[in-house]
């Protein structure tokens, strides 16, 4: 173990121990150079460990503070934003869509800014739904919050021919008891979940206020109809930080 | 946009068109001054923007390189360790475990590092698995390879009520057509899938062989039987350089 490994070590103790709680500022560079004995660049070497480990972030000027994670959200990706079983979920209900539905049944506040376009979908985007290459799609994209807070980017791509002139291309939140498609008569019996973890781009580290060392899921379904036809491709971008992807699934 | 940004820009758009290739070293600082016309200090800047991305990664010395990803392993979760879809698949193979099986059947070669113990597991494992605090769990502890080099850390617990006296507590591959549990007259019918993203620990860094700026999914599958009696939980950690998860999911 080298001596910038030993200082991480020993904070790192120190933040499972809850002697540093979330929030609060490291001791200052001269404090631990007494404390630990070392060099000022010693010290700054162990303390970037932990900021690259995400345990520490770097504030305004010099000060370093123990991350503050947020509120943690479990989303149950077999349930939501499925046709299926969430359509016996919501029974009888009218206001806002699955995502919101479940945040507000938890007792949160949930918001979306929603933004509608007819785009050229991004090229993975695009073959997933089986488009040519000029291909136009609906895109709908929406910033979530939840109580105000910004936890996700979700855009969902359908194949233009097949939302033209519908609710879904109104920037508004679709409600419909069997879940947006179903709300213009598609079904989806099949998804596809793909999940792939990175760090985020500087465009979606500002959108949702990501911390540095702040990884994400991009996690994309892509649904089908009972023709194996692509009716929808949601690519959705998950902060590590606030977040819990769950599956329950039956082997039987 | 200021100008380290500017500079992230640049190269970030050098990199996608493939001027710039994975492997590539970047141009030296040197180099960048007088073609950006900016002081060595901005420069740095905005090659450390890149490196916090995951796009570069630095070398020994003042080497700083285009990341080179891993062939990247598609792991289908709703067939893989899962009883009875794979129970098919494999009907009447013998060698190997569900993993190697489908990590072969690609085309690469697989290797399992595997020890075996007895454990007080750790805290959120021993809450999934229903044991009391001085519980014990039979761990098998593997680090997976593929083509030689490391893809994954795979953890499985199991109360040791359930395997003791059995193969499970052999360190060595175990092949049952129906999967380990089955194995061992266990029936698993259902499983609950539990995915966070989040930076790597120093130790899982280096037993993955990390380069800075990868995060890891760690997905945690707790499985059960018909009586909701939880038989296993499995913890993996994929990195998210060489890793893809994916499920598929029918919603009838």
């Amino acid at each position: 173990m080298t001596k910038a490994q030993e200082i991480a070590y020993d904070l790192r103790e120190q933040i499972r121990s809850g002697r540093l709680t979330p929030g609060m500022a490291l001791p200052s560079e001269s404090k631990m150079m007494s404390q630990y004995g070392y060099s000022r660049e010693t010290i700054r070497a162990g303390v970037r460990l932990l900021i690259e480990e995400g345990l520490v972030v770097a504030g305004q000027g010099q000060g370093k503070y123990i991350r503050e994670d947020y509120p943690p959200v479990v989303w149950n990706w077999t349930t939501l934003e499925s046709r299926s079983r969430h359509a016996n979920a919501v029974e009888g209900r009218t206001a806002g869509d699955q995502w919101a539905s479940a945040i507000a049944e938890n007792g949160n506040a949930p918001r979306q800014e929603i933004s509608v376009s007819i785009v050229v979908p991004p090229p993975h985007v695009r073959e997933r739904l089986g488009l040519p290459a000029d291909g136009l799609a609906v895109a709908r994209k929406r910033v979530r919050y939840i109580d105000n807070r910004p936890y996700a980017l979700a855009d969902s791509y359908f194949p233009q021919e097949l939302v033209s002139g519908t609710p879904l291309m109104e920037p508004r939140d679709v409600s419909a008891p069997g879940g947006v498609l179903a709300s213009v008569g598609l079904v989806q019996t099949k998804y596809v979940d793909e999940i792939s973890v990175r760090m985020p781009t500087h465009q979606e580290a500002e959108q949702l206020g990501l911390p540095a060392a702040t990884p994400v899921a991009e996690h994309t379904r892509t649904g089908y109809d009972a023709d194996d036809r692509p009716l929808r491709c949601m690519v959705t971008i998950l902060p590590g930080d606030r977040h819990k992807i769950l599956y329950e699934v039956s082997t039987d």
